[in-house]
């Protein structure tokens, strides 16, 4: 069982919201946040940087806005569905875009962008999974 | 002059946004994010604490969202407008509704909500007239 | 393999830290990051919140020193070693602090801070082992 | 008188850390990561981008541990003095780093490295003297 699951089921109030929709989403933030600030530094070590400012400006974008999500939904005393559904949406829209933009790279041959572009992926319909449930 | 316009003032290309609305926003959103931390935690410090629980975890989102938006729109360098906008919506929804939070409690007394329902409100306006203009 | 793993080989040219400690430090940093947040979050619903004020300023703080530091060790372009060493310290004292107050909460049977005890002391260790290393 | 220091003097209970040393630290690792953010930036956009890579690393580094030593100063409720001293000590230091780096570019004519210079020099010293007197 992750720390993310055993946390929330240990929580003194709980919540109605979909735990595996929930806990899915925290960890695909959480994951994909470190994917992306990991690609955006790898971005900058290629010799191409001057081609790759798009994707890094989006990668750190992306990290900052999975991070706070999944802060934002691992809040749940009193989480406020108006501001977490509007901090998903957030999320769904960077990491399709940043998913675009890793997937232009890694159809190239960069395979750092592959794996981003994946977790890119996996996070935003995990955004996406969770607001239809909350 | 602030440190945010002058460091967009010698930024290499420049950007065709507003520069008035944007360094207005980064700002709002940098001060908005100290504030929310800091009522948070004097919530946290009252006799009240248990009446104070929303009010805190929307402080403590609040912060997030508006740090990480003050971080995209300063990335000005291949600005995404759909994600630097879908972050804007996030963060004016977050003000509001923490703003109206705080305003609650101020009207209680609170001095420290006081200044946070202000700091909430100058942010959300800061971030819907940036989004008018992006 | 993890994504961090996969990022890490994939970048295009590497480090000469020792790839395991520093997969686990990022590893633990986000785990324990996010399991601070949500431990955090748990406390301020705990009917005994006034006397837990402690243990949700430590684990917020840990939350945010664990989440910089997870980030600054997966940027390994020009990785300066004394930077990093410092927010590897702070890091780990700053598990050590609030894994130990954690754990007093634990013995009195509360199971979140159990568990977020356990991630301290994992990011703790994580973090100590990397700068042997550094 | 600024947002900082008016939820300060409205805490319910109030520290008895020296409030100018705590206030002007709180306010200039607010700026500094505002200031590294957007200094990044514009080293990405500059032409000679691949010369800055170091700068643009240290830059993002010194943002998130400004950000993040900001708010462990500003949760003054049972505010753990060994936590901030080790959050102060890396602040300091990854200020002096990027500040240097940053006075390299400056030298050669960037401005906004120049600027970036500047604030690591004043959250520098901020957090030193908030060291000595906490």
């Amino acid at each position: 069982m992750t720390v993310a699951r055993q946390i929330l089921e240990t929580h003194p109030v709980g919540t109605d919201i979909d735990a595996d929709a929930l806990i899915r989403c925290i960890e695909e933030c959480v994951s994909c946040a470190q994917s992306c600030t990991a690609c955006a530094d790898a971005c900058l070590a290629e010799e191409s940087v001057a081609h790759l400012r798009r994707c890094i400006t989006l990668c750190n974008d992306c990290a900052d806005i999975c991070n706070t999500t999944g802060r934002v939904v691992s809040r749940v005393t009193d989480l406020d569905r108006e501001v977490a559904r509007a901090a998903l949406e957030a999320c769904a829209s960077s990491c399709r875009v940043c998913g675009a933009e890793c997937g232009v790279h890694a159809k190239m041959g960069m395979k750092h962008c592959e794996v981003c572009e994946e977790s890119c992926r996996r996070c935003e319909q995990a955004c996406r999974d969770l607001i239809t449930v909350l």
